[in-house]
């Protein structure tokens, strides 16, 4: 690889990852590399290092190549804090980032912020650059953006604004109940039964109030109504994404209108779950989403600059 | 201690400790003694020995003194396998116990069955006894027994008998959220605070399927809204015992027909989120309880060996 060609780094900071792309002056991808150095690892000194780690070999002498950083790395806990912008509100873009000072004079760092929302409180780190970067190539899409992950987020987008939105805890939630709780001994991980999958979704809709007492009885038909572990899985996932699903307001999404960000299972379990609820929705990809929308903050830089 | 005065041994064996009594045969407690071999750390062969270490220095040679056993060392990862009978039900006794075969001479061990209830499937190891010894002292007693814990049960009792029953994993949520998800940065455990407390119970009661974002709602106000770590602590309980407390059809219970068996903050948490919804409880000793259903037991032993 002739490191001449690298023009700019775009990064994804996340809690338990780094990605990072070597970009050309026409954003084509040079390279794509990534650690396990995510934010939660790191302590404010250690991220420098971490960046190097990935990029040393293609850095230029005082060539001052930019990095446009998105996620948790902007937290408190992060590199440098890069302070919110509040809702409704554009997706932020570079103007509104965070430059990182005193670092390798062959890097200048931006962090782009998250976003926040007062009432109810709540906020995202991460996200806010992936609607941006879904934006950029629909860029008059008004409806209901879903990012799923550890926190599901739920986030409402009407001409080109985020409006609102709603993180639910489900996916940390799924995961403590599978692995760590007494559900452990009955849980096992499998394909998604659509059957088991989408009547715990009814269920739970039905009343939602159930739900610590539904997450005893996935234990209780284990031990005497022959739940399998599997159809145990499957249930736990429809009991915690349908609770989650009934707390929406989806009338804000036209038909067609709910966007998941996402390609893999997770996303497949809440299409599914949507469905069980007669609604439809489209899957498009994050990992573009986040590129695209770290190549937007990277141009206005460009614009700036000229 | 002289030995020749212990008559019989009562045991509470649940998943984290083993406590016993040694009983005289007017059932006053000569000793009580405990160990941290619940039956989640024993394999079915460990658990005579984990009996006889509390024991040993008490047996005399070949009297064969009875143990009356209650709780989880019954189920299926136990020491045997005490079948369950089935709700509608009177609080089982030792006619229905398992006799385990092949102990020591010195000992003869029954362990008490627990209760299942078919629909909606659910399970209960222990609290059968603790409820058999709440109505020794109020036989007439037709109301809601709330059993506080990792898995809090809530039972109808009427003339006597367990007509229902709903087992709900709050316990073990809260302490999942508490101490292993992202809430623990935010969240001290510390007195509760009535007015966090009570808040939370209100609106989760409104909107109950808002839960899981209500708990990513417990992380976002503490980074933008100020919501301190003590707070924190009290809106979480408030929202998992306040979501179980919407579940229930309390309308069974005429007013201060809830027993609270527990007598510690679990219990108070339980009688002030009762309290928020205008609901009166008592509380009484769970320790107690669970001796009189021992005692019980062991009674209706005597009345058969005569």
């Amino acid at each position: 690889m002739a490191t001449n060609q690298i023009s700019w780094i775009a990064a994804d900071w996340g809690t338990t990852n780094l990605r990072i792309w070597l970009m050309s002056a026409s954003n084509d991808i040079m390279a794509h590399r990534q650690s396990d150095k995510g934010m939660g690892k790191l302590k404010p000194a250690e991220f420098e290092a971490a960046l190097l780690d990935l990029l040393d070999d293609c850095l230029t002498p005082d060539a001052e190549t930019p990095v446009v950083i998105c996620g948790m790395a902007g937290s408190r806990q992060g590199w440098v804090e890069a302070p919110y912008i509040t809702t409704p509100c554009t997706p932020p873009g570079l103007a509104d980032a965070t430059h990182v000072t005193g670092t390798d004079r062959r890097i200048t760092v931006s962090i782009l912020p998250g976003v926040k929302q007062i009432d109810p409180a709540d906020v995202m780190r991460g996200e806010e650059t992936q609607i941006a970067g879904f934006l950029a190539s629909e860029p008059s899409f008004t409806g209901i953006i879903c990012l799923p992950g550890t926190h599901t987020k739920w986030v409402h987008v009407s001409n080109g604004t985020i409006a609102s939105f709603s993180t639910f805890m489900s996916g940390e939630l799924f995961d403590l109940l599978s692995r760590q709780s007494v559900l452990r001994h009955g849980v096992q991980q499998s394909e998604i039964n659509t059957e088991a999958f989408s009547s715990a979704i009814m269920d739970i809709k039905k009343a939602p109030q159930n739900f610590a007492a539904e997450l005893f009885g996935i234990r209780a038909k284990g031990l005497i109504a022959g739940l399998t572990p599997s159809a145990a899985f499957s249930r736990l996932s429809g009991l915690v994404i349908g609770a989650e699903l009934s707390a929406l307001d989806l009338t804000a999404a036209p038909d067609g209108n709910v966007i998941i960000l996402g390609a893999d299972r997770l996303a497949d379990a809440y299409a599914t779950g949507l469905q069980a609820l007669g609604l439809s929705s489209r899957k498009t990809s994050v990992e573009t989403a986040t590129l695209h929308g770290l190549i937007l903050a990277h141009s206005q830089l460009k614009e700036t600059e000229t």
